[in-house]
């Protein structure tokens, strides 16, 4: 009735902005994204009847309420559901990261609870139905469960059920690929990705233009990781998330999640390009600026963003595992 | 056969991004502006057979060659062709800012250079023709002869004809209305306007949108004026630049005229409104942040804008006068 999952967080190349239905969290547009390997959740949840009500410990603090642990609540109450167990659940997860900083926490963090939750309940679902389960937690997680490059399928019906995502290679495809993730902020951000994206939808003149973008982008990047073609990738992934922030931008009230160092950093990339330096970026919703590479050119980059004013840490990343059982738990 | 104008600069409250016609700089859209009182260009032209070439000389530096150079020439040549002179002309200009810092130096440069060369040779136009006339030049010049606020409308004619600035309110209208320019750095743009919206128009993918909003927001920030609106012109306005800012973002290769401290201010803004103190920002192809408000907050928010970082210069404006003949001249 207990087990420990650690899964690894993912930054889309052609990103996830906005629902078609918020409840159980269909998109308006597929996604494509790397799983990293430096950056992961590990979260242990045990069952027993022990336990009198859910209780949630996230980096060794106890959450008691809100928005936070209504979303655990509800996506072990999914869990429960399958198994029909009535059982509470002791939760415990730890990141490795800045949390809800625009390095996609919550990503790992419901990919890591999902197949916690399902194992410790004696469930065994394959990675299809585990990317249904997850990406009712949080959208992106649905990417998680994948290691290497992963694509969610936004899929037509009502209920969902061809909503998830799909391996489309595995990580020792491309290995030379590289992202230098910088942090320039450790704050948590003050607009959720959640409200954020519909305030989006329910505002920006420029948002239907950009889901009318977003299947040429697919095509591009998919084909991209296919051929190892980095130029392709990149390229089209920067687009893609200037894309993204363009629609955020004009929403109102506007959503600007960049931070002065978020401009310098992009300029940088840009400036490293035209010296021949070949990176490019991509930003979440969040502040930090992430850089594709390869990995002949990482050093030289990582030692660039470095040396940018006000950046607080960089990581070098490469495309990480699946979602995965480990043993040994938090408690 | 010697004549010197001062023009006012302006700054749009609804951009002009892209043209139709390269060479007669005909518009994708119309655009409003209003004529600033504390920022302008004074320019005095001789026309002489003395002179055996144009010369050129702008804040006492000589221009001999280059674009800049060969715009001015074409524009003594459309005077020229339409008073039949051969004569050459002596021309120089003073700017009392910074110029092709996105503070519009080029709308009141071609603005003054309009009427002094058309005075210096004998003609007589009245604003319609003026504005046609400045338009040729530089497009946002054509909104300079104008004081106040002003309308280019873009017209239809292939001939450019009817693509023509008309006053929508003179200054005395609204006097209350300020705008506060700051700036945060004087350096020269990298990407000027010209190339600028070259680029936007022909790849940006969020182009198109963009167009399609223009007309409501004309609509609304008329509306803001005539009405003396400040909220509608004033949230207009701030939303119709960032548009303007996402097409450029999302064109290849990205035109990013933000720097970090755009960001720092814009969101200074945003954190004013938050807190009650009423302003909107406008961004021109550039990065200073011009803060439009009332004159009863007007001294709070320069005061704000100069504390934030790296500002600095902050001017407080109002509605200015047209473009007209001074006795003044500058030799």
């Amino acid at each position: 009735m207990k087990a420990t999952a650690l899964a690894n967080s993912n930054i889309a190349l052609v990103k996830y902005w906005g629902k078609r239905d918020e409840r159980l969290i269909l998109p308006n547009n597929s996604s494509i994204s790397m799983t990293l390997d430096k950056l992961h959740t590990t979260t242990t949840i045990e069952f027993s009847d022990r336990y009198k009500e859910d209780s949630l410990k996230i980096d060794g603090r106890k959450v008691v309420d809100g928005e936070e642990f209504g979303r655990a609540v509800h996506q072990l109450n999914l869990v429960r559901k399958m198994s029909q167990s009535h059982l509470h659940a002791r939760v415990e997860s730890e990141n490795n990261f800045p949390k809800a900083a625009g390095l996609a926490s919550s990503a790992s963090g419901f990919a890591a609870l999902t197949l916690a939750a399902t194992k410790a309940l004696g469930l065994h679902l394959d990675k299809k139905e585990l990317s249904v389960l997850a990406r009712q937690g949080s959208g992106s997680a649905c990417r998680s469960i994948y290691g290497g490059f992963a694509e969610w399928q936004m899929g037509t019906r009502p209920d969902g059920s061809d909503s998830y995502a799909k391996q489309i290679a595995p990580k020792e495809h491309w290995p030379e690929l590289c992202m230098v993730v910088t942090v320039v902020t450790q704050e948590e951000k003050k607009i959720k990705s959640r409200p954020g994206m519909s305030q989006t939808v329910a505002n920006s003149p420029l948002y239907k233009a950009w889901l009318e973008t977003v299947e040429g982008d697919l095509e591009k990047v998919r084909a991209g990781i296919l051929e190892k073609n980095f130029q392709l990738l990149g390229a089209t992934a920067e687009v893609n998330a200037l894309k993204m922030h363009a629609t955020m931008h004009t929403a109102t009230p506007h959503i600007i999640y960049w931070e002065p160092r978020t401009i310098t950093l992009m300029k940088e990339v840009m400036r490293m390009r035209e010296e021949g330096l070949e990176g490019y970026f991509t930003i979440d919703g969040g502040p930090q600026v992430k850089i594709l590479c390869l990995e002949k050119d990482a050093k030289k980059i990582m030692k660039r963003a470095r040396e940018v004013k006000g950046v607080q840490e960089t990581m070098l990343c490469q495309a990480g595992e699946e979602t995965k059982i480990i043993e040994k738990g938090l408690f």
